[in-house]
């Protein structure tokens, strides 16, 4: 790849975005890089302000800046061109933007030079059957998430994969996550962590009535159906990536399958998927005690 | 597939798979089939003695006529020579012998037929290296189990997937498990379902010191390696599918990995993982009442 | 305790609740009892229909026909005047209905016969304060439950007992159960079980994203606050036995404590608290093998 | 209370212990207290050196030197005659020595002048009956764990609590923990935390093989019984505090109970157990990310 254009997202309204934004369109320029940005929040920003449509189709990269958040926005802009993507943190390490602050320009250097690695994340497409129609649809990079909208009354649901029967559920929902998203909510509720090189999706019931109603990993081939049981008093509602996308009634059908797309990571040399697990879940820092021997002090 | 040649294989000193052992040979002599068994419990079975070796070379499909242990058994002869396997229970469904008695001639008679389901199941290899050498080795079709030996100390240990550090752990110990092991141990120490036509396996870290030390799911092409860090007072060893293979010292490593071999069974058509699933965990029956409505009475 | 005057109490319009209502009331009168009921779904009822006041004020105790959440109801009408409860289901074992109708004449004339255990049931007192005032409260047999109200977001929390603080929270939102709701939505959640003799309660995060944020249990003489964290597009809302109360500005306090008044159950002889776990869990039915040895059948 | 004769207690071969344990004798000394000791590791320690036997007659206080481990030695020297036990953490934080080196002796000075909180923890007895007699006790200030002890076979068991029966399990064991065990071993295998302040108990199966087989609370005052049952291949020994007793076999009863003594901890004002809880489970400091909002930059 050859990056003519790169384009700058991120929230710069925020000063600990905008700084180094600034520092990253000197950079680039002076790489003789034609610098563009959608961001809105620095009128002093010396790139070229354009819309979210250019910057999927004229660059050649985003670099984006910010945390997770601000890659999964950048991710949504970049599948509908397949633009890779390069995450810049503002403050702690994250998933997806693990570049730090400090080791900015080095690593878009790295990158820029053509040391730098690849990956493919896989993106799921979550489409709301109603009446026949597709009634709503959304990208996800993380997780399309079905949940009982009102008090305290369980949400009963079926799900169903290639049209087989897998369960009928009584709980609070179920969570259907990329590998990406398996270290998000699904994490929470008991879900495994699922390496982003395995092509696969997890289903995980949220706080499930059944005690043996467990997490379930299938090929990210497969198609999987959630189709809401009819119950006095529960209503239900799917987020795509934390975003409501509507609610889901007994006649709906929730179709989350494989999008075809993928969302292209670039990382600089050195990434390690474990090392960033093991920050992030503070592995290997627990510190209870579980009955020493009697002369071990610690 | 033509099935020329048939095996049986079960312990029949039981009655409950003498019985039916005999109805099979009978049923596939009469088919014309030539019967052998490695079964050398009852002396009147009408099927011809031969050894293990034998069955493997021999035989164009075997049925193994028991429970899962008994499938287990049978996988290990089968694999040598790649046999495919079909599993009669001779009591309870099975996870692995799928074929309750009462149909289990109709199930014969579809098999024979041509009217079945072959699926390939993952296998492990697990190698323990000492001093430069393997020094054991054993096939997993369920797990591979690092377990500390003594006492109420816990064991330590690393996990390395391709060469990378993955995690420095505290605890009971480790389980790699295939898809088909998820539903055994794996389960029971927090591991997620693995639907078999993934290939993956999963780590599965036993009563982990760290709450965060939680199962990875990863391709079934990597190398996982295992290593027991120098503690006093704890002793590890391994276990392969509930066998013992021997301790694991601090100057040891334990391999795992995909053994190459596919463990062939064939189930009658109908079958249903998910239908397996649903009556193995008691999906749909668990009765607890999470605060209904005020008059709804159940 | 004498038993002169017994309320019925039970959602009558449906059948099954009926027929086995109508029975009771026969039985009652025929052994000289005035019947008393606040049910209106049969007007062909021989029973004296009276408010809910009435039940609470007259009667020496109060036999429910339903299932659980007719016991919860039951428990909120005789609270008031700390008049006994017994439960009678319409269908599967409850955990508060726990005589079957097959039993129900035999262990009601034990019960009258003053044949039977009382038992006391902690009931919680929560109270939502806001703008320096009391403003709302709801008597809890099962659980307050703090939890989000909209869409994919958490919601931070921060707990005390005793005026200290116990925890900065972010996940799902918050259970406190009494040993009563600890099998229910708490054991959903990673809960405890936790007997009825015991005087204690249980706080259980809902999908904490901190994964050693681990259900705990204390005293119940303590007093639980919690506190919304003041975050963009979160809110909390507060359901007591599965009842919305409203929500939880992160200017209020939610306090929980105990509510002074015991719930008091009557059981026929022989009542076991195990044998309807062991019923409701469907313990010792898991039929999933693990490793069995090789010739172990099943 | 008054200290007049206070004891060292520690593994003081380490250099870490010796030095604040020396410091320690010189400033008790300088405040005319009689300092006695049965470490052994450090001739020049200007200490009394007398037997643990001394220590328990004589000392109106310990002061164990070291880490969680320490105390619990200590505590068993302590309980024979009820002295309360100070614990000083020669490295992180412990839950149990819960005074840091360098707040050390403005921590004992501020004890020795009164001010101090003084907590009595439970303690178990455990007792194998074996042949009509009991043969092995111990006593438990974190757990009693029962626990298979060969290959990969599950060990069945038995519950009572009081002579009822409370569940037959399959699995890897049991922990019965008191709430100074409940952040220990029972933590790591799916128990809740205990308040200490809690009289109570927590049964937790470890790997249970049935997944609704989950922790029960229970108050301190019942009897718990532990019964092996007979199976091929399994063997199973019981370990008090990570130290084993001996083994169990299917003729044999383990017997729990509240031990009737109390150990007395002194902790120095301040004092916050959930101060503790967090510091030792790192709450607060997850830094994984859930589905932000698209801007929220972290």
């Amino acid at each position: 790849m050859e990056f003519k254009t790169i384009a700058l997202h991120g929230r710069n309204a925020d000063p600990r975005v905008a700084e180094p934004m600034q520092v990253l369109v000197e950079h680039l320029q002076r790489a003789g890089i034609d610098v563009i940005t959608d961001a809105t929040g620095d009128d002093d920003l010396a790139a070229r302000q354009v819309t979210e449509q250019t910057v999927a189709k004229q660059s050649d990269m985003i670099i984006a800046v910010g945390g997770d958040g601000t890659m999964l926005h950048a991710a949504r802009i970049a599948l509908q061109h397949d633009v890779p993507l390069l995450g810049v943190n503002r403050g702690r390490l994250g998933f997806l933007a693990d570049i730090t602050p400090d080791e900015m320009l080095q690593s878009v250097d790295q990158v820029l030079a053509g040391d730098y690695y690849l990956e493919n994340r896989l993106l799921l497409l979550a489409e709301r059957h109603r009446d026949g129609a597709v009634d709503g649809t959304a990208f996800a990079l993380n997780d399309v998430v079905l949940q009982r909208r009102e008090t305290g009354r369980m949400v009963d649901f079926e799900t169903r994969i290639g049209g087989r029967l897998v369960n009928a559920h009584s709980g609070d929902g179920l969570i259907i996550a990329t590998p990406t998203g398996s270290t998000a909510y699904a994490l929470s509720c008991g879900g495994p962590i699922i390496e982003p090189a395995l092509d696969a999706l997890v289903l995980v019931p949220i706080c499930p009535h059944t005690l043996s109603d467990r997490p379930i990993v299938v090929p990210a081939s497969v198609q999987v159906e959630v189709k809401v049981l009819r119950r006095i008093d529960t209503k239900a509602e799917v987020t795509v990536d934390g975003h409501t996308i509507g609610d889901l009634l007994p006649e709906d059908r929730l179709i989350v399958r494989d999008a075809g797309h993928r969302v292209r990571l670039i990382h600089p040399p050195g990434y390690d998927y474990y090392e960033i697990l093991r920050s992030k879940l503070h592995w290997g820092r627990d510190s209870r005690q579980r009955n020493p021997a009697p002369y071990e002090t610690d």
